[in-house]
């Protein structure tokens, strides 16, 4: 249990280089970690290019943190190459992730209801934003369409966070500061509220999850019925591998309630408030 | 004649990585490295400790970019240890430089004369300033008392800027732009106009100067009398070698001239506007 986990911002982006733009969202990153009980140890700032993304996180895994974050480039346009330089640097492909595939077309079906988008066609600029790098987890985006992305390498976490600094910051918010805080913790809970699905039903996979994940804890918690089943299904690990393993069957359970199209709702840590 | 010169900026600051400030040192100088012609390929950011600066300089250095500018920790603190960072990079001893301390004893003279401080002592702090990695040249401030610093290391020139903005952006536009603008253009001229020194007693030097800078353009121009001698002399260099030599010439001259206490005034690239 280190009192200090070591960071390591990658910032992305030509306008970052070029005098345009202030690089803000590293240093409000900085301020997170910071306050998370982390500290950023060096800001590496690169432009669109996909040999330099490549280069700059080969260097920041070199360094061993615990942490390396990525803002920028996940956009539809050719010119964002972030998560092509980051699969690079890991050595595998890039993948269309279903997940990720789905939270924009759920995006972009909600942008259409809200008539702030003519058409929700999920065009290949659009799905190129679900292809993630092998291994990846997608990161939902509260306040845009790009998913961000997390993916473990070696002892390092590398989170891809989107570049317009509201999307960085609901996704960091999300999805980044309650792991980093487990980092500190050294334990997380995940518990994955489920509605429709009666407990029996899910029984085999979650036998199978805990089955699996040997250092998980998997526990299902009947909620009784109000109208239709509750279940409350908690997930909990300590430590590297118990976190990894409670990331992982978090998303094989969503994947099979998504396929079973289960509402359903997820909080993360939630006692490490 | 390159179109467009590589430029890595290596920002030092434990309060960039904390959160408390943005980088708007980096953001001002890309413009300018913008505006001048060229482009900053990366920008690194790292804290207040000797090892990560070392580091930081090897790493720029073996991209061998044209520019290095480094800003942050030349103050007179324990803990401004840029100087000693960058002499550890280049595998030189820091030592004390006369025209630094010259400029930093001047400086708080001003300061004294001007109410802005009470005691013009050169402490051991304050001279702790005037360290410069053996072969810099000092760069004059002329919005603060720390002054900067210059050093050639194989293909790029390393730069060493304080980290206060108003005397970051003071230093760069004296010194740097123009050299800058020089890297482009490949020629670079200094004219250095001299009060009270006759021509005849500066021949001596000058003739030794052309002798041993073959690359350099030696150039001296009798001004007439008003009340006292004036004369105007030109160093003129093209390509690399030039510009390191007429910079060398540059500094010999002003040593001497330091010496006699003569009044003088520098302009350079006089015609690069």
């Amino acid at each position: 249990m280190s009192s200090s986990f070591k960071t390591i911002v990658v910032s992305v982006g030509n306008e970052l280089l070029n005098g345009r733009t202030a690089n803000t969202n590293a240093q409000w990153l900085c301020g997170q970690v910071y306050s998370l009980g982390g500290e950023v140890r060096r800001i590496l700032t690169v432009p669109d290019d996909l040999a330099a993304i490549e280069e700059a996180l080969r260097e920041a895994l070199e360094r061993k943190p615990a942490w390396i974050v990525m803002t920028g480039g996940l956009g539809p346009t050719y010119d964002d190459v972030t998560l092509q330089g980051v699969a690079a640097a890991l050595g595998v492909p890039l993948v269309e992730d279903n997940r990720a595939r789905e939270m924009i077309v759920r995006r972009l079906k909600e942008m259409k209801e809200a008539g702030r988008l003519d058409d929700a066609t999920l065009t290949p600029e659009r799905a190129k934003m679900a292809r993630l790098p092998e291994g990846s987890s997608p990161l939902s985006n509260p306040a845009g369409t790009a998913p961000g992305a997390l993916v473990r390498s070696g002892d390092s976490w590398v989170v891809c966070l989107p570049g317009v600094p509201a999307e960085m910051k609901a996704v960091f918010l999300e999805h980044v500061a309650p792991r980093m805080a487990v980092g500190r913790l050294s334990t997380m809970t995940v518990e994955v509220e489920v509605w429709g699905q009666p407990e029996a039903s899910m029984a085999p996979l979650l036998k199978e999850l805990a089955e699996k994940y040997q250092s998980t804890y998997v526990k299902s918690h009947p909620k009784g019925f109000e109208g239709r089943s509750r279940v409350l299904v908690q997930l909990t690990g300590r430590g590297r591998v118990g976190v990894d393993e409670v990331m992982a069957a978090k998303g094989e359970l969503l994947e099979y309630l998504n396929s079973k199209g289960a509402e359903y709702k997820v909080l993360e840590n939630p006692d490490s408030g």
